[in-house]
């Protein structure tokens, strides 16, 4: 097992600590909530009574499999926890996400939930955004234009494919991945790229974190929000 | 005919003496676009050379049929004139658009042309945006959530219907028409709207018309953008 491998099972060993009986939970999608996922579905089979409301088909799949109960945001629009994953964390928990293409739903999900917590390995940890490229969904049709106008922001603006062909969200979009380098003020660029017509959701996850739950060799280090 | 029908007449006349030839047009969506693009039509088969972008798939059909030639968005970023209806005109020519479903692809046309000229008859006119229920394109997935989030801003806020089952917009998407009665101010009710996460675009086309032409009885008033 790799070192990242190692931490990433560190962070989600303690994640699953913060899961009680009765909870309904957003569940995130990626490679360390794989690990998240495999530990919460062992915990159900031992007897553990939550519902997951998943962030994307795979999830959903995923889930499934492992025979975690699952019900929708409507059904329970206010989650007690969420879980997820990060691209990249600032020193203000700011995050990056999107780079599996599930921006949007972990957005809508990870939004809902009292507690939002970020799970992770130390790699994702950050001076400062940008460094990893950007993930806007936007609608497909003019995305071309949606795309002109993302580079004129100051980004090299790729649409996404996959084999040769463009990648299609869960919600059947394009996502337009955004080379900035450095992203100086978050706030200002989410604002920016939001007011662009046809985008439909970027992956700039802003004043959402409450937890961050960072795998490092032999430990996990917990940050919490305002602490 | 009806009054509002050579209102609607009147007005697409107008709008008609815009045109020249080798302009790239975007071309609106409802029943007095309709009337434009017969009239559009016959033109090009009079000789006329320009070039649309439909801003919906009914236009699209109506403009083939028509014999008027199309392009996308992408080949022609800069369009020369957008003709459209709307909804609700007000003083400050703010729109309300999408009663039709396309709101979308009607800004995402309309906002790139040099110039956006509003064709309608007089009942668009209002003193007060918010009498027309405001249209919200959101993803299909969560939209109970999007919908309850939008009532809290104070509408009734109402999945779109037909036929008893969602009415599904060009973009496969959702429409919620939130009822709003007055909408006081229009940007801030814009920006509170499209920072929920799932939505889509709003209708509301603020400080993007540039010229309104509206039918009246027996003549044309013709505003500018600061005339």
């Amino acid at each position: 097992m790799t070192n990242q491998s190692k931490q990433k099972v560190h962070a989600a060993r303690k994640a699953i600590e913060y899961v009680e009986d009765g909870m309904v939970l957003g569940l995130g999608t990626g490679s360390t909530m794989d690990v998240f996922l495999d530990l919460l579905g062992e915990r159900v089979q031992a007897g553990l009574q939550i519902k997951g409301v998943p962030t994307s088909v795979k999830t959903e799949q995923k889930a499934k499999q492992l025979g975690i109960p699952l019900t929708t945001l409507s059904d329970h629009p206010k989650l007690d926890l969420a879980f997820d994953g990060a691209d990249e964390i600032d020193p203000d928990f700011q995050l990056t996400k999107g780079g599996g293409g599930s921006l949007l739903r972990e957005k809508m999900v990870d939004v809902t939930a009292k507690q939002f917590i970020v799970v992770a390995d130390e790699s994702k940890m950050v001076n400062q955004l940008g460094a990893f490229p950007l993930p806007v969904e936007v609608v497909k049709f003019g995305w071309d234009s949606i795309r002109e106008q993302l580079e004129a922001l100051g980004c090299d603006a790729v649409l996404r494919e996959v084999d040769g062909l463009p990648f299609e969200t869960d919600n059947d979009q394009f996502i337009i991945d955004c080379h900035f380098h450095q992203i100086e003020n978050p706030h200002m660029l989410r604002d920016q790229i939001k007011s662009i017509v046809g985008v439909v959701e970027v992956g700039l996850f802003l004043d959402m974190t409450d937890i961050v739950l960072v795998g490092v060799d032999e430990e996990v280090i917990i940050y919490e929000k305002g602490v």
